[in-house]
């Protein structure tokens, strides 16, 4: 069995924000050599998602006023968890989205479905955070 | 480590439904040949679901009244997402609903507690989609 | 390749709790002489589930705010599942925290972020119920 991890770095300039990593995942499955097995793709950080949905501009303006309805950011005096930091919506904005996606690796490539995307979403920004890739497999 | 791959495909004549899909899975992992190692279930669509919960019908009522309340499928120009769609809401109700499950595989069987069932969800119907099952293990 | 199973069994003086069992995962870990790999951390029961986040008991007492929000636990009469059961709210509570996580595992560790902690989440406690930890690699 081999593995390979590897690991992605943001920093956005905006407190939220959905980034297409569907390329970085496919480049670190090609450098793992990897033709038949399992990859996880999680986000190291408990305030940011990865997550598979649609590359569609209008659908992430719909997921972020639809996050904001059900997890909202203000007034951040309505969390306790809010003392000493302002992101307690970030934590269930994260909690709707998911931490991780498993992705199956066939013939070398990732087994996606035709409009399926792999997405870094990031709901506590500006500051350095990452995405973790592990691929196990033959 | 063996690997095992097969699709099971759905066309629902409601725009959304829930299936139990244990009996495929399971027959997919005794058609797999492995007795131990990790099997993924996910939908290739990104307006449907994999989830695990329990079979029983007024649950899934509860689950279709409960989806509808915090992402109502009307009326559909509340999103951005549906100038040629009208889809938003499948997005996001597979959102909560989850995109796969990943299942132990023990002893050549799913390792699943008591009342644990693998269901289809389907948020955009009458039309053909696909689910994936990936196995890999010994 | 290698594989290794454990259950964790609880059993919580409230309806609702959640139990950090980082130091349980990791003591598995430690028993399955595995390296490299991929660890499946999940519930066995449908009102319970395994996620991660932070450690931070403000925190803690906004998802359970948010979740009584999002899925109320009363009135019981509300939910079509309540005929002979009280605990239609557990399913969809945990359906919003989600079921399992997946771990990658990186020189005998948990490859976790730095905040980053795997709790139990109980919705329909007062009896005893599992979580199972299956972990796969060399």
């Amino acid at each position: 069995m081999k593995s390979y991890r590897k690991e992605l770095w943001f920093e956005t300039k905006t407190r939220r924000a959905f980034i297409n990593i569907t390329p970085q995942v496919e480049a670190a499955l090609r450098e793992s050599g990897i033709k038949e097995g399992l990859l996880l793709c999680n986000a190291m950080h408990i305030t940011a998602s990865v997550f598979i949905n649609d590359d569609e501009s209008g659908l992430h303006h719909d997921f972020e006023t639809w996050l904001e309805k059900l997890a909202p950011e203000k007034p951040y005096e309505q969390y306790r968890h809010n003392g000493f930091e302002d992101n307690a919506d970030a934590h269930l904005k994260r909690t709707i989205m998911g931490r991780e996606v498993v992705v199956a690796v066939t013939n070398g490539q990732l087994d996606l479905g035709p409009w399926e995307q792999i997405f870094y979403g990031e709901f506590d920004g500006k500051r350095r955070k990452r995405v973790l890739i592990k691929i196990i497999g033959d």
